[in-house]
């Protein structure tokens, strides 16, 4: 099943079930209200278009926005770095989102803006403390994020913070895709990668994340409840432009695609903000 | 002025202005609500009494809550290191929040359990990239907070916030307190501490901040959108017990008081959680 906030002509935003060729609505305004009352009243048979539909982030205002940092196995070993015990993790707030096909916002105020895809898991359910089956079944499903940095703000502290949350940077969706259809379900291997103008800058298969969606949830959720509708970014393989020699960075005018298989692609124009 | 958030018999939250004796219904489910709808319906003379009001987070539901790091001047150069060009930044989720007399939760995964008293900017406008008048403006009021922290968790990886994000571990409020009522207004100088058990561990004056909190409006709205009911909190001085040789953690039991001059003082017992 594939679910989907999308915008409506009123300058709303509605929660809808993806089917082959029209959306049906969920009878809630975004998913992430969804998913926090799945049971709700359902409008039953207000359908609208696949075809033109526009994309909202897919959940347009998580609580929380989870990353992590270094957690493709083969990145981190061919940085000649251990593997470490446990996940680097930092924070993004909502206002970074945007949809699948939305404009990304160049500042003016970076000189080093850098993409990094990554596969996002969305929460279904409140879970603290989560372990096995527990942790498994509060994973609502996945989508295509790319935590798109400013990596000279990322680097002016310790903390990353500062690089990370950026108005309008970070697209999110265009789906949610549930588990059921994606090989190895809520362990997901799946290609995932990152194209600029065509040309392909990161490619891996989330099988090679070192910290899964489940570890994640189950360590997590050690220090605060997970609820419906927030994200974990899970991290991103290698190929960023500020690894590469010269460094390389995003223009306003280029096209960022981020595809995950499975879950569809983000296509978004940098725009000079 | 003074504003809270208290809890009704109800289990809801109602904002509210604290009067001498009384508290008056501000027409609004809490703090947060009633700064992004300033103009809201009043109920009028809808009132509660001040005694025995019980006090939620003033702002229960931060759609940001932007920690800094070291930030007091005098114990950055007690530690021999430069001052920092820039603020170090991180974040908390608002499910770490609680009342000023409410209880603080101890996690049986931490070891290292350490108190850190600080000065809580709250915003009152939607600003990006504010800059002078317009960052003044921005700040509707100041609270206590305590960003209580597992220091063993914090260290694990770079990043902080894993340290930072215990549930139930951080009280914020009595009040939100206008700046007006302050001396220094929107850089308030007005003296900060902790005590444990009447003893007093931290102490020092919010006129020592590096970045204060105009600085601090700028330097965040620069990069993100600051919104009604936004907090940040301005970092601790020394003090804390992880710097203490030995070290010094809170336990159960333990009341913890932190205060700022001006704002009232919260008033938290250690519970194992």
């Amino acid at each position: 099943m594939k679910l989907a906030t999308i915008r409506t002509a009123d300058g709303a935003t509605r929660a809808v079930r993806v089917e082959d060729d029209h959306l049906v609505d969920l009878g809630a305004a975004d998913v992430g209200e969804y998913l926090a009352n799945p049971g709700g009243a359902v409008t039953g048979e207000r359908t609208y278009p696949l075809d033109g539909a526009r994309y909202a982030p897919v959940v347009p205002r998580p609580g929380k926005i989870i990353c992590v940092g270094l957690n493709y196995r083969n990145h981190i070993l061919e940085m000649g770095r251990d593997l470490p015990a446990y996940p680097t993790l930092f924070s993004k707030y909502a206002e970074t989102l945007v949809g699948a096909e939305d404009d990304i916002v160049l500042p003016p105020e970076t000189e080093a803006f850098d993409w990094e895809c990554e596969l996002a898991v969305i929460v279904g359910a409140p879970v603290r403390r989560a372990r096995g089956a527990e942790a498994e079944n509060a994973i609502a499903g996945f989508a295509v994020l790319n935590d798109v940095t400013c990596r000279d703000w990322q680097f002016r502290t310790k903390e990353w913070l500062q690089g990370k949350n950026w108005e309008a940077t970070t697209p999110l969706g265009p789906y949610l895709v549930t588990p059921d259809e994606l090989p190895g379900g809520v362990r997901p291997k799946v290609d995932i990668s990152t194209e600029i103008d065509g040309e392909t800058v990161q490619r891996d298969n989330t099988g090679d994340l070192l910290f899964d969606p489940v570890d994640l949830v189950e360590y997590v959720s050690t220090m605060v409840t997970l609820k419906p509708g927030d994200v974990i970014a899970t991290g991103t393989p290698g190929g960023v432009g500020h690894a590469r020699k010269p460094p390389r960075y995003l223009r306003a005018g280029q096209r960022l695609v981020t595809t995950v298989d499975g879950l569809g692609h983000c296509a978004n124009r940098i725009v000079a903000g």
